[in-house]
């Protein structure tokens, strides 16, 4: 087989403040055969998450994606050439690969490696049945644990973690107030993901609204923005509240990371005999197929929405990684590069 | 009976910065005999917390101490005279008293009242059989939740709290690690309180040695002093690490409080897994005498150290505080008024 054109978004530079496109370095090549013990794959589709800003920084809980290298990415990907025992041309496969047409990948890592049932929609894949699906599961189940009648408030509403974390709350009787930008995020959260309440940041002051929604107290918060809202939350947090700790987007692009804007409520911790706890969805990997099972129970009986954002073509991957930041997505952000053989 | 002549100390100014003795100002007036449903106490002993700062500055989990009024502290207290129901003359109780020689009480409010038995050390029921005892631990056994094997770090080690927190840790099986200020204290962490390693934060680079001390990171870490060394302690947490937030020692006498100097490093917790939680120890209230009773019993079998330092007079109530934010007290800091009758 002759060698496969590769297109790749290579990273050109550590970001200063907001992404831009120019941190990114387009890059034509060729890709080999893989080696014994690895696969060839085809990325179908790419997964766009507010973690990979921390990649381009710095080391995190992975290491930063070395310069000069390619972006990576979450991805669902086709096998076009297996030297990996257990794989053959055409299965479908999920791992962390890159903004890249082909990878040659052992499936080894933190990450790991996913056969996916032939048929599998990839696009659900990366959203709802995937890591994004998983960390709202574990974030709200497991973190959070919430008990019926509580009031369970979710920051990031309407993103692809936030607004399933605030479904799944719903499911276990709580009461379910987001915190999104823009009105239309807004009515979506409670025409079509249900929640009872939705306060709008870019228009209401979040605090005044926090306390008219929930007069006894936040029972558990839910946080993806980090910074202010954090700490209006903390303020707000009811005895024994929980924290669940899921990310910081508000923060990512300051030049310090989340420790630009550190939680200056934290007391409040003391004052409330609360939790904030922080968690990787990795650390719930033997658990995943009885959440799988439950989200797409949940997912069938029309009881979790999953909302995608989907934007086409290599050439856009930069762009689609910085409307997460601009909060211009709305739903899980994918970027479709292919269709399956 | 004729009045009694009452000495006491009145919260004369909300704190500028560190706590003067020009904040409070003395007053010698007489005390009423009790009202239906009151006690008169006579109090012998008082105890100095590091949360009575907060009380001087603002309403925090209790509303601030009024200005104009008797400074409020933890005591032992004989009873005078009793008009409320199960109380008689000559008891020894415990409560949230003041900075005087005498006070009236109805037992009630958040602290509430707890009658001792006849020849109670005042001294031990205001250490560690007492609020401190206790905060070490429920923070400890119930917040921390040591392993066997597991590394146990606690900052303001040679404090009440601190050092009771390590050597309950030392009893569970932990490698206690303490940080305290001077090679006094931190000889007597080893000789005494049986540490197994510690840190003069006054001589050493804090951040150094924990990485030297925990190469595999920390397991619990007790937090009583919050600011660098909670950061350079959460840098170092260890997955599925465990911050148990008691206090912040080091920022109470900043303007802004606690939040003068919140955590830049709360994001270990997502990276690690890890939970950063607070308590006041009166949500555990209902297991104090299984709690007193295991405190008890590792003292009298000399496994538990009780430290104290001990001042003397009401005149000393202002310094005796101060002693606190300075570093100079060593152990748990009391002040006596008087001998039981």
């Amino acid at each position: 087989m002759a060698p496969l054109k590769n297109r790749q978004w290579l990273l050109a530079a550590r970001p200063q403040g907001m992404v831009k496109e120019s941190d990114f370095r387009w890059h034509e090549t060729t890709v080999d055969a893989p080696a014994e013990g690895q696969l060839l794959v085809r990325n179908l589709a790419l997964s766009f998450d507010p973690t990979q800003r921390g990649w381009m920084s710095r080391d995190t809980y992975v290491p930063a994606v070395p310069l000069g290298q390619v972006m990576r990415a979450g991805a669902v990907a086709q096998v076009v050439e297996s030297r990996l025992e257990g794989f053959a041309p055409g299965d479908l496969v999920q791992g962390v690969f890159g903004w890249e047409d082909y990878t040659r990948t052992d499936g080894r890592g933190r990450f790991g490696l996913r056969k996916l049932a032939p048929g599998t929609d990839p696009l659900l894949a990366l959203s709802l049945l995937g890591l994004t699906g998983l960390t709202a599961y574990f974030g709200t189940l497991e973190i959070g644990r919430p008990r019926p009648g509580e009031s369970f408030v979710v920051s990031g509403a309407a993103g692809a973690t936030g607004s399933v974390a605030g479904m799944i709350a719903k499911l276990k009787g709580c009461r379910v107030v987001g915190i999104a930008g823009g009105q239309a995020k807004c009515d979506w959260l409670i025409s079509e993901a249900g929640f009872d309440l939705a306060i709008d940041y870019k228009r209401e002051d979040v605090g005044q609204a926090l306390s008219r929604h929930c007069p006894d107290g936040i029972n558990v918060y839910f946080d993806n923005v980090g910074g202010a809202i954090l700490d209006l939350a903390l303020e707000r947090l009811a005895p024994a509240a929980r924290v669940v700790l899921c990310g910081a987007i508000s923060q990512y692009n300051e030049p310090a990371g989340p420790a630009a804007r550190p939680p200056r409520n934290y007391f409040y911790l003391i004052w409330r005999g609360a939790r904030m706890e922080g968690f990787l969805v990795t650390q719930f990997a033997a658990r995943f197929p009885e959440a799988l099972a439950d989200l797409s129970a949940w997912h069938s009986q029309g009881r979790l929405k999953n909302r995608i954002d989907l934007q086409h073509g290599l050439e856009n991957a930069p762009r689609t990684l910085i409307r997460l930041f601009t909060g211009d997505n709305f739903g899980k952000q994918l970027l479709k590069l292919a269709d399956p053989r």
